[in-house]
């Protein structure tokens, strides 16, 4: 194994920032552990990786997530190298408000594919910082009890800070980790209220719209479009008193989607009820999601998916970029502030307000 | 009245530009009236416009679409005078699949509020040409008989060229001609098919979907999302036989309405059903529609709209105008067919490629 201080990518890296990144995100690590944490060099976390070891896995991903340059050098070198080790997980993402139950749905869901088709289960959270207010995602890892206690699943909850591009990256960039360390099934969970949707929609194979019953007032929260991206919706909660009014709800769904042209999968997301507290229906939905894997990557709409999807990232990072480094250029925030108002108090029109700001920009880019 | 050649903004204009472009648009022009077209001042265009001059508006939206350098300063001048003027009409978005009936509608709808309401009504379209094929709009003017041979109706097809930025730029500018005119009420047609509709929603104070019964298979032309953003949904064609049908479809919109959240007006769309060939309903659609703008002048609502939107624009412009920037650079397609491939190919993740391509364009300004 090569030396760590051989290694080029890894010689701006203080040892320092080290231990305190690694002590703060784990504080049960000892002194002794951080120091060696901190040691690792770029094939040491690529065989740590592949040969599946839970802890050099997770140190990659606090590198991926850490915002420090050094550390995105040493993590790009990792995923770089690891890349061709990726693609081979059934990817499903998981949105809900909160109150649908999502970490007891997981933990069912996560149990019954662990128990009947084996293999190895991730699962993440795209959850930026921004929506952490409107509902905890994965805070408390003890709420998927049964998951957690195994060492066939990895949990990871969400880099917690960061833009939702700044978190999508990440967590794109996890999941072709956890596919190198041998998971076959990721899990990415999101809260169903913002924007945070869409980014999980473009990164995994199916997208599951979690729900519970009530047409009414608990619905409000959910994003518009977000049904519109599911592959497929399943009620919670169908028990006991509550699984007639599930089943109704479920007629609800289904009516409404009629109304919704056919995805471009070529199938129409089907609409089940299930109760995750006491382990009904799970096996259901699963063999719906299986089923759908299974027409998808005999029409090629699978792997088209995937495809569209690699593209979307590098077209939305460019995109997010330049508009970056626009609004950030100095002095463009107290222009624009200026120009919003000459526009709302009907001064200028709004293409008018733009093209002067572009021509500020300019002119900074020319200084 | 100033004289031309001593305006400004005019010196750069070319007679024979003038002479083709306004020939091309309206092949009755005599080659006389268009010399004296092209000699219009900026002023001429502007008192023009506010005694409400049919043929003077008509150029001035001409000029607002044209495509050369020369003509937009005129333009933006002409748009920047007459701002003042603008922003007091009743704006209203229309749309449908192609076959749900808006030309028959619009005629309907418009000779209903001329005749009770009184006032001007201009009927604009968003059409970007590579929507075309979908479905052609305004293109047989003749399709809105009564409307159009009526003076107080002015009908205008949309630019037939551009992106869909540039167009919607080119339609939100006519607007405000139009408004100085003193129109009162503005139609903007779309067809339901494409990415016009987010654009027409962002410059209307209500957006209504036309529909028709029956929510199979004709509806999947209906891009996701349209029905979300309808302040207003009708369903046509509720006339002799088919009257049952389009209830029963107007129930099967209200359920699935009461699915998405409350909208940021505080008013939920309502659903109706009317005959635009017949003539039965219209009066109820145009109550709804005056009732709901009643409701969001009081409180509130529709002044936050229009200033949310005049925002929206100015930033949408700065993205759109930093991508083109950004696509249209010199080499930079050649790269990314290059790492499009990568991609594809599984050498290179998405974000990497991002990175790569914008040093790239660094280089490129840097030269």
């Amino acid at each position: 194994m090569e030396h760590p201080e051989n290694n080029k990518a890894y010689k701006g890296l203080k040892v320092n920032d080290g231990v305190e990144r690694l002590s703060s995100v784990n504080p049960y690590l000892s002194q002794r552990r951080v120091k060696r944490a901190a040691l690792l060099s770029v094939d040491d976390y690529v065989q740590g990786i592949l040969r599946g070891d839970v802890m050099i896995l997770s140190r990659a991903v606090t590198l991926v997530e850490s915002l420090l340059p050094e550390h995105q050098v040493v993590a790009q070198e990792i995923i770089e190298r690891l890349l061709p080790y990726s693609g081979k997980s059934l990817r499903v993402g998981i949105t809900g408000v909160p109150g649908a139950g999502k970490s007891t749905s997981i933990d069912a869901f996560g149990m019954h594919i662990l128990q009947e088709r084996g293999g190895k289960l991730a699962v993440l959270a795209v959850d930026p910082s921004s929506e952490r207010s409107k509902g905890s995602i994965l805070g408390d890892k003890t709420r998927m009890e049964r998951l957690s206690a195994r060492a066939d699943a990895f949990i990871r909850p969400s880099a917690s800070a960061g833009s939702l591009g700044g978190v999508a990256r990440k967590t794109r960039e996890t999941i072709i980790l956890c596919e190198a360390a041998g998971y076959d099934t990721v899990f990415v969970e999101t809260v169903g209220v913002g924007q945070s949707e869409t980014a999980v929609c473009s990164m995994v194979d199916f997208f599951l719209l979690l729900q519970i019953a009530g047409a009414g007032d608990e619905l409000q929260g959910i994003k518009r479009g977000i049904m519109e991206m599911a592959d497929g919706i399943v009620i919670n909660k169908a028990d006991g008193a509550n699984k007639e009014e599930a089943q109704r709800a479920a007629v609800h769904y289904r009516n409404a989607l009629q109304l919704f042209p056919m995805p471009q999968s070529g199938i129409r997301p089907q609409v089940l009820t299930y109760s995750g507290f006491y382990d009904i229906g799970i096996k259901e939905v699963w063999d719906m999601i299986y089923d759908y894997i299974a027409k998808v990557k005999s029409n090629g709409a699978f792997e088209k998916r995937r495809n569209s999807q690699a593209k979307y990232w590098m077209y939305e990072t460019i995109n997010e970029q330049l508009r970056n480094r626009f609004y950030n250029a100095c002095g463009v925030e107290e222009q624009l502030v200026h120009f919003e108002k000459e526009l709302l108090d009907g001064r200028i029109t709004s293409f008018a307000a733009a093209s002067k700001m572009l021509e500020f920009y300019d002119s900074l880019i020319e200084k």
